[in-house]
């Protein structure tokens, strides 16, 4: 199916965690489904780091099936034929809604003019889209890693609007490790010439090479050493034998190139660099007197927490002090810890387990519901 | 105290595993201690991927302690009053042992002309070395991360040349995630257009900053989490409160962007190409037709093998497969997990348990071996 781009541009500004001041503001977003009279069916989806909009259905610049096209649609697991299914392109993105490539008033674009943004920003645009589409109270809000931030933030600063909220692979704030490889890949694309100092589209350029290096030495976080091993191991690509070279002569090294390469083909290096930083500056305790516990406090809806055993990115024990906290809040939370061997990716991929319990969660919300 | 690089030139070339010969081979090295008259007291130090010969003393470009200086010295662990202890620059190296920087016949750096080597070319010729300082056998061969992969090739290709081994943090086998990040680390070097395709020498460039970036990606995987977590955790890098940019405003971007900073000083980039295939390529069972039993089957000493619970570089689960190769193929071998939160760069720092160990195998050994 051929899907047209749909957007909202704001009359109101969006007041930024730095002080800046967005306007205009636009969110571009998808949905699926419909909303029912009693508007109670809506579900926000989250994206991730370098997810999007596009959640299922045929990716328009891809051609391929979206991030979560195995979970939602249709008769799947969040069904579109009993769901409002919203999910919109993240603050600083790369996909319409406002970021590093929106146009200033002498027609340029901004790029690092763009102020940095947050994960709050980023739930306080999509609350501006919720209340646009006229919708008081979300369903549920769902996300995976980044996603699962939003998520976090979205109970945190509209306790009210949210029934139910499911974080997954997600932590409270991000590591001194997880900052470390986003300053990797930051370094990357700037060491790179072309990238221009932030001004590549104005002079045409981009910054190729090293936006495929920072994604190369991200993607090797979504993955387990496990995973890495089991699929590829010590394998050659195509070969009998060590070539004695620099060519890829290991499947991983095949893959991870591909990886980097087609990735540039989709995303915006800026973008990269503004959607990793709201990520190192995620802190929501920090924002609550340093309490997650009160970051959850007014929060008076359920959640389902889950994590994979052997995500090293977003690792369970970033999960469990989630659930600590809202256990201490009074939340009513369910936690799964899923068993897997296929690290961080794991919220993307068929784990029945993990979708068993979303399943029975979602249905166990909408009962309570009535939807 | 000023020293004067040693180096020898070989009459004889060095037949590499690709089939390339090596002609010259020039081996830099430094020596502490004296060779006793039965010539039964010579250590061999094998150093890793970024370490030099310049093991204990001053080192003559950084002017700080050599690598492993803690360890190495008068009345250190490794005593030099009682051993004679020898560190040689692998092969490939940037320390005056024949590398990429050679100049070929027509008075031009080799660059990518330099054949492609291998941890067994890195033995073969520190044999030739040993063979050259008259040592019919070394007491021990001692060797952390790649330093302990030349370790495990010593006893494979020589047997009858180690009385004692110590593999430390090591692993038999390079896996898929430590390949991953190397070919991140070589993109990023090769992506720098400083890199010239390998000619930055004829062309008097440095490719610093793709350098720079892998040095960094590097550099992550030498630490655990953990020890991220609790040196920087979130912590901010001279200032009270976060920027709103792209400044380091957590001390884990400044820390990561000084490492990969003073690293160009001090390494050459295509040393770090040719040094990371090797250990890529690096895998023993493979030449003992798919058995480290095998590769084990003619060492008659004994082995001290170590690894660090926190160490996901070259995992504990590493070591415990080379100890059981050792046992199975009749090795006297004892082996030492060691409880931190150090990761990987433990067996440079200051762990007392491993160094208690270490010292009481090197003790019991000395006094078998009657030193």
């Amino acid at each position: 199916m051929s899907r047209k781009q749909t957007k909202l541009t704001f009359d109101k500004p969006l007041v930024l965690d730095s002080g800046a001041v967005l306007e205009p503001l636009t969110v571009a977003y998808e949905t699926w489904g419909t909303l029912n009279q009693a508007k109670s069916n809506a579900i926000l989806v989250c994206h991730a780091l370098t997810g999007d909009q596009y959640v299922t259905g045929v990716h328009p610049i891809t051609k391929r099936a979206g991030w979560w096209d195995n979970v939602v649609g249709a008769g799947k697991l969040i069904d579109t034929d009993k769901y409002y299914v919203i999910c919109a392109n993240v603050l600083g993105g790369c996909m319409g809604t406002s970021g590093p490539q929106d146009l200033k008033p002498d027609g340029k674009p901004s790029a690092l003019d763009f102020p940095i943004i947050t994960i709050s920003d980023m739930v306080r645009a999509q609350a501006m889209l919720i209340e646009a589409l006229s919708i008081d109270k979300l369903f549920a809000v769902i996300g995976g890693s980044m996603g699962g931030m939003q998520v976090l933030q979205w109970i945190a600063t509209f306790p009210d609007k949210v029934f139910c909220a499911v974080p997954i692979a997600t932590a409270a704030r991000h590591s001194a490790q997880n900052i470390a490889f986003h300053e990797v890949g930051r370094q990357a694309i700037m060491a790179d010439p072309d990238w221009r100092n932030g001004d590549y589209l104005a002079q045409k350029t981009f910054p190729s090479k090293g936006l495929s290096v920072a994604r190369m030495a991200a993607h090797i976080t979504y993955l387990s050493d496990v995973a890495l091993h089991n699929k590829f191991g010590r394998k050659l690509q195509n070969r009998e034998q060590l070539t004695y070279g620099f060519e890829a002569d290991f499947q991983i090294e095949s893959y991870l190139r591909h990886q980097g390469q087609s990735f540039v083909d989709r995303f915006d290096a800026n973008s990269y660099l503004y959607i990793t930083r709201a990520m190192d500056y995620f802190d929501l305790a920090e924002t609550f007197e340093g309490s997650l516990t009160k970051a959850f406090g007014a929060f008076e809806g359920a959640a389902c927490v889950v994590s994979f055993s052997s995500d090293w990115h977003y690792p369970p024990s970033e999960s469990r002090a989630i659930v600590r906290a809202m256990m201490a809040a009074g939340v009513h939370v369910s936690s799964l810890e899923v068993e897997t061997d296929r690290g961080h990716d794991a919220f993307l991929l068929d784990e029945p387990v993990f979708h068993i319990a979303l399943s029975g969660f979602l249905q166990s919300q909408a009962e309570a519901k009535g939807i």
